[in-house]
């Protein structure tokens, strides 16, 4: 089911990931070849592209005639790929989508300054629609981007980490982008006040059940499809929903044991599934399941202004598969 | 001489820099503790505020009649304070103005955020201006710095960078922003472009001749003075004009010894002032002072299409004064 939407959704974006695909190798052609070579490390390394996608379907729900919708859509993957670079240093990341991670390969140092380049080269892209609406969108995506990170950062290993400080930090590194992405082809298009709120909503939404789902990856699926070691996570203290959920619903002696499994991030394959287990039995994976499929309707109940067409059912499918992907 | 014409400057401009002073620690306070107190780190640090003073004066040169240029002028001190937390990484530098760096006080990951998250406060600050061109400025800057800091990386060591790389490396990792800040004023106050391109050809001008400066004090500064190590760029393997100069006016004894001096990079301070003495003999400081001093006699040409007036009087006192510095 989940194989058959995705391929659906392919093959109904296939011209759109084209065009993207150009407009990303394009945009950095007339620079220095090491930032070129490592920024395509990055971003030519099996993406999705669903950010830049996303943008160029809200445009075309939009109704928008220019030609700019690629270039314009390259931003949200540049951000994308800025904050993977800047990040991998930040979670001592050793393999991401199965490669060594760009500062392993290269230093830190150029990790960190082409993480910079690509986000300067957003801006740049941004700034040429023209519109100050927009640039506010991009600036405040990534104010709230490196915020996020730096709160995940702090509260590392913080076990009184609660729900509504975990939907704050997703909200932050990965809702809001897919919301910006959404919304400037909202502002691109002059839409009035409530379809661009209906694509902003839209997009944070998706993005907050994007992230829930992905959260999930790490609990559901073996290292060997993940990509990256199992537990990945919970090794770097990084605790989500289907943990924080668990840890407030368990019982004293499950809580302890849970607590000493987190606290040990040396933990064994046992260990870890004995973990898993108990994210089963107080329902912390069926909690997190279920609030990313609410969020997901709401995402599409957010697309209910907009008459039916091509673009809107594609965005509803993204919707769905964003629940159903196995990656 | 100089320490006379500092006072003069601090005098004439004590106001100016309250507010934005003011302005720097406002522009920070809603955000999260941690980003604060490091962002205030590495910006109440003794910093000089020479970029937003520049963006200041050159606002009162055009005339300038709104409330906002303390709070716009922080855009370059932001900037600034984000590629210095960058580049200590880069640069793996332990002190910065006599202090520790903020990547030892902290981490690196925590020093990469909070240079993100500052880079996005000048991005959202530019966008209230509401002015895209402004915007574009901005990112060009942006583009330009992590454009040269990688360059500069890239080059590391080579013995065979140029006088003419050497330039556009300093252009665009220091001067793009000295640029910048002048040319947002003409821009705000909306300048005809012969007085646009006058306040960017004095900021690109003082820009470079600054860097200069900053590289000679390497060879003619004690390290006390400094606040950081002595020989720093060159054990870095950054060469600078100085060396550059002499490099390609050497005998060749002399400039095998340099080469042999360069590359280890645990020089003991008798070779470095062996090399400081060559750096003397061939000229590499003559000649470095010498086109310091042109591009400072350039900054103030710049400046005669303006009427005379107090703030004209500053801007000249400032370069000046970069080249008569100290420190």
């Amino acid at each position: 089911m989940s194989e058959e939407l995705k391929q659906k959704i392919l093959s109904n974006v296939k011209y759109d990931l084209q065009e993207i695909e150009q407009a990303l190798t394009e945009n950095l052609k007339p620079y220095l070849d090491l930032v070129s070579e490592i920024a395509h490390h990055i971003l030519f390394s099996g993406g999705k592209r669903l950010r830049p996608l996303l943008m160029v379907l809200a445009a075309k729900l939009c109704g928008y005639n220019g030609n700019n919708a690629p270039k314009y859509a390259t931003i949200f993957e540049y951000l994308h790929a800025a904050t993977l670079l800047h990040d991998d240093l930040v979670d001592d990341a050793a393999m991401r989508r199965g490669k060594p991670v760009a500062n392993s390969v290269w230093d830190n140092s150029t990790a960190v300054l082409v993480g910079d380049f690509l986000l300067a080269r957003s801006l740049s892209i941004a700034s040429e629609t023209g519109r100050t609406r927009i640039i506010k969108v991009i600036a405040e995506i990534t104010e709230n981007m490196s915020q996020g990170e730096i709160q995940q950062l702090m509260r590392k290993g913080a076990l009184d980490l609660g729900e509504e400080e975990y939907m704050q930090v997703i909200r932050r590194k990965t809702a809001v982008l897919f919301q910006g992405a959404c919304r400037m082809s909202a502002i691109l298009c002059d839409m009035p006040q409530t379809k661009e709120k209906a694509l902003a909503d839209y997009g944070l939404n998706l993005g907050l059940a994007f992230q829930m789902a992905d959260d999930l990856l790490d609990y559901t699926v073996d290292s060997a499809v993940l990509g990256k070691l199992v537990g990945a996570d919970l090794r770097e203290g990084k605790l989500t929903l289907p943990v924080i959920c668990t840890l407030g619903r368990a019982g004293n002696k499950d809580r302890r044991q849970m607590i000493e499994i987190i606290k040990n991030k040396d933990f064994s394959v046992d260990q870890f599934e004995n973990l898993i287990e108990m994210l089963h039995k107080y329902g912390g994976i069926g909690y997190t399941k279920q609030c990313a499929r609410e969020h997901i309707q709401r995402a599409k109940q957010a697309l209910s202004v907009f008459e039916d067409s091509a673009p809107k059912e594609i965005l509803v499918d993204i919707a769905d598969y964003a629940l159903a992907r196995k990656m």
